[in-house]
């Protein structure tokens, strides 16, 4: 940037070395009190500012939090993590912190960015997203005792660990609620539109399904595999496995899916077939779920991001705390999700 | 960040003052090659790496773009500017620039971040969006000669000023393509669905139909005033009058749209009253345009992303010019976009 003055700039008009200068702004106690009066007047006749990159040398705080930007994503459901950096960006302001960006081509890669920007002291703490088994990125990070949180609950390990502070969305809940809503509706054959088995997210919301279906009908297992079918995520895909249902015998009333993607091709079906009360909930609740009229389980984006902030700041405070202080007892939060009614579900046979 | 080593430590081991191992990391031309030494050794002694925070203070240059991120938009054309985030970021890292994201409440307070940014020499430039007539945030840039691209040409100014360098995509020149596409299939009546006047950017849009029909139809202001229709942004709203539409006597061949958002309501409202040849044309070819086979304007952001950074940096440079010293003559860039075909205007008449 140009024509600001610099520390030089005082030091000359101060007739001071730039170390007086410095000591001036940094240690004032032990600058005799003349000079130091003459360095103030420069700094005041100068409108000199202290340098933001001179105060995070001393401070060794940048204000700042780290996330890395996947690439750009053509599905619907992409737009979630944009969402959440929305949300973390702006509460983030509202504790004097801002949000550096990069990019990273594979975990590695991040790690070695994760390196870059610690040394630089370029972001005081990191959000780690889209973690999976073993994750070597929460591997480095915990070992270098860097503060981060992650924006998934680590599947398959110690989920109360005091190393590994994360916030997550209960998938169970969001599809428990959306079965239970058409349970009321009086449905009963609800089928469950998933992803294939193993993802992690895709598996704890197939459960939160299961278990509403179980508690009110009774169904065993095999009943409840009879009642899922499974597909990659994409609207085509759904939308496919869903005509090749109503072309034969579905026996289905209702399906409840793992995504908006899958619900709108879904819907998509139901439409072609002419099934006017068929309804069909999604995941996400994208601005497409809003724009078509499909009732889905908001994740609540809002909540995660309050919950990131407060994990690594405290509830009020506006500085990130160092690794393994937490603010709190707690280390994780899992937010519960609430479901968006729209006319997709008010296509059953219940009118009102 | 903890635990790592500091010039205060290197000064402890090489038993010197800590102006002495800033002397040796900054000109150490003017140090004695024996405390030089002492120093270096003591460096490599504590893996010290200098402060990324030190090298920005020294060079006054931070390797970071600023940009404001917008409140969180639920619109289906909210997507835009995150795509182009995206793409920006990917390409930044690729010339060794990151991203710094803040919030402001409106330009006044925009301004204040940006005199924050700028003072703590946090950021080398700015991208501005969302630009508009008189723009006090592009006013305030170049009075400070803060180095900037707008995302948006400066409508109804001077458009080759040196001192205001833009990015935009030539929405004239999507929209003429996509009606000419239509013209290719054998339509005439090709309306027009926009947005009420005073848009820069929805009239610009208009002006590209216009000119296509014009020119094959030889229409004049009336005629063409006669087939278009306005509305809000939003879904609902275009729906409903589109709707209207159908339920008298519009003539209507085909819909050329002015956003994805006006185009899935148009969508909807034709296959509810049955018509299945009637075509429809998005603009800004979004996820959802996608995923319901909507043929959309594609604005190529990663053609408008590696302009801004031509437009800053030079055609391959590593760093932000500063403010009149043009990496050349070229002040701005017009993105062509280009038109996805997909379903929704093979619908026409003219069988394939």
């Amino acid at each position: 940037m140009a024509q600001l003055p610099t520390v030089e700039d005082v030091a000359r008009v101060a007739n001071v070395s730039r170390q007086t200068v410095s000591n001036v702004l940094n240690s004032p106690e032990i600058v005799k009190p003349g000079t130091r009066e003459r360095v103030e007047s420069a700094i005041a006749e100068l409108g000199y500012r202290p340098h933001a990159s001179a105060r995070r040398l001393r401070t060794r705080q940048s204000s700042t939090i780290g996330i890395r930007l996947d690439p750009v994503v053509n599905g619907i459901s992409g737009s979630i993590l944009d969402r959440y950096l929305h949300a973390l960006t702006e509460q983030a302001a509202q504790r004097g912190m801002r949000i550096m960006l990069f990019t990273a081509t594979d975990p590695v890669d991040e790690i070695e960015q994760y390196r870059n920007l610690r040394d630089g002291a370029d972001v005081d703490a990191f959000v780690v997203t889209a973690t999976r088994y073993e994750d070597p990125r929460i591997e480095w990070l915990i070992r270098e005792r860097v503060p981060f949180v992650a924006f998934g609950r680590p599947w398959g390990e110690d989920l109360d660990s005091a190393d590994r502070l994360w916030v997550d969305v209960d998938g169970y809940a969001g599809t428990y609620e959306a079965t239970r809503h058409l349970i009321g509706r009086g449905l009963q054959r609800i089928g469950y539109l998933g992803w294939p088995e193993g993802s992690g997210t895709g598996d704890e919301r197939r459960k939160g399904w299961a278990a509403a279906m179980t508690e009110e009908f009774g169904l065993d297992a095999a009943a409840l595999d009879a009642l899922t079918h499974r597909t990659e995520e994409g609207v085509p895909h759904a939308r496919r496995i869903v005509e090749e249902l109503f072309a034969g015998e579905h026996g289905l009333d209702a399906l409840v899916c793992v995504s908006d993607s899958l619900a709108l091709g879904a819907m998509m079906a139901v439409n072609e077939a002419g099934q006017k009360k068929f309804p069909v909930i999604g995941f996400d609740n994208t601005p497409v779920a809003q724009a078509v009229g499909l009732s889905s389980v908001e994740q609540r984006l809002d909540l995660v991001a309050s919950a990131t902030l407060e994990l690594l700041m405290g509830a009020t405070g506006r500085r990130v705390l160092p690794h393994g202080e937490p603010a709190s007892s707690e280390t994780h939060r899992l937010v519960t999700p609430k479901l968006v009614v729209r006319r997709s579900s008010h296509l059953a046979p219940v009118e009102e």
